[in-house]
């Protein structure tokens, strides 16, 4: 039964507020009536966007990630704004980052990034009947972008160079609805 | 030029070390000189197990996962032990999660789950040639098993009732790479 598997809060205390993540620390009973501690990064929430060209090629960001210490190649994405409605979100983080609009929206899927320790919710989104009208980054973001074909982002994918994981999710099932 | 995007660290502060992660604030340096933080949350990494059967069945988990309060279907999976060889990992949590031990192992592919926030890297293999020798769980882990065939956890892939990214990442990895 599924309920067989479910933990109880017994406790909760906040570790530390911050910009962009909580972390929380909770008491819970488990299945078995034992008590465990789990530690939760409470996160707003994020959109991704695929988003393909009228010739075919999907808009990719260059960007370093503080965190891992790398220039990744990624979609582009952004995080929710508290309260903020995901579609929204996805249409201003795709202007602002790319500079490209995008008439044509389709929600892709939602999922947990990492589950285990996190509360962050991946809104993606398939971008399509694009124009482009011109990147407005804030001062302090820096990006490239670049576009290329779909089946050589799929590559990249399965060659390891695209690595993180909202634009393996995203680049992936783009691929296979496409067929 | 992509050393125009890189950050330079100028602080770095632990703000909480617990027993699956750290939580660290950094001040870095932008590449227009200017002045940012960033929080980190800093894991030790991860494995994920695309099993596949004889009879061409994926094997799964379903168990409840505290951070988002569901119980989610994932792909087996589990936490490095700090120095860990990750491969050791999988074949370890493949047994004690699900009870299958694989003669035949093939990396995937490593990813980010979260690079805006964390460094928690995820080592997705491919396991082939398996045969049942029973669950090892810990007295405090409760996990169901489920078998199903690649194109029925696509289909719950893009349904979104499969919803968290190292499960996404290799059931669709796995079914393009089989074509």
């Amino acid at each position: 039964m599924m309920s067989d598997l479910i933990e109880k809060t017994i406790d909760s205390k906040v570790i530390y507020q911050g910009k962009i993540l909580n972390l929380r620390l909770d008491t819970v009973t488990l299945p078995n009536g034992n008590t465990g501690a789990r530690e939760i990064v409470e996160h707003s929430g994020a959109v991704a966007i695929v988003a393909i060209t009228d010739d075919q090629k999907v808009v990719l960001v260059k960007q370093y990630r503080h965190p891992v210490g790398e220039v990744l190649l990624e979609l582009p994405a952004g995080k929710l704004e508290s309260g903020e409605n995901p579609l929204q979100c996805a249409r201003r983080e795709l202007k602002e980052e790319t500079g490209w609009e995008a008439a044509e929206w389709i929600e892709l899927t939602t999922f947990y990034t990492s589950p285990g320790f996190s509360n962050e919710k991946m809104y993606l989104y398939l971008a399509k009947n694009l124009s482009y009208t011109g990147q407005k980054l804030d001062e302090d973001e820096f990006v490239q972008v670049i576009l290329m074909t779909l089946d050589d982002a799929v590559q990249r994918v399965l060659s390891g160079e695209i690595h993180d994981s909202k634009s393996i999710a995203g680049i992936l099932a783009a691929k296979i609805i496409n067929k």
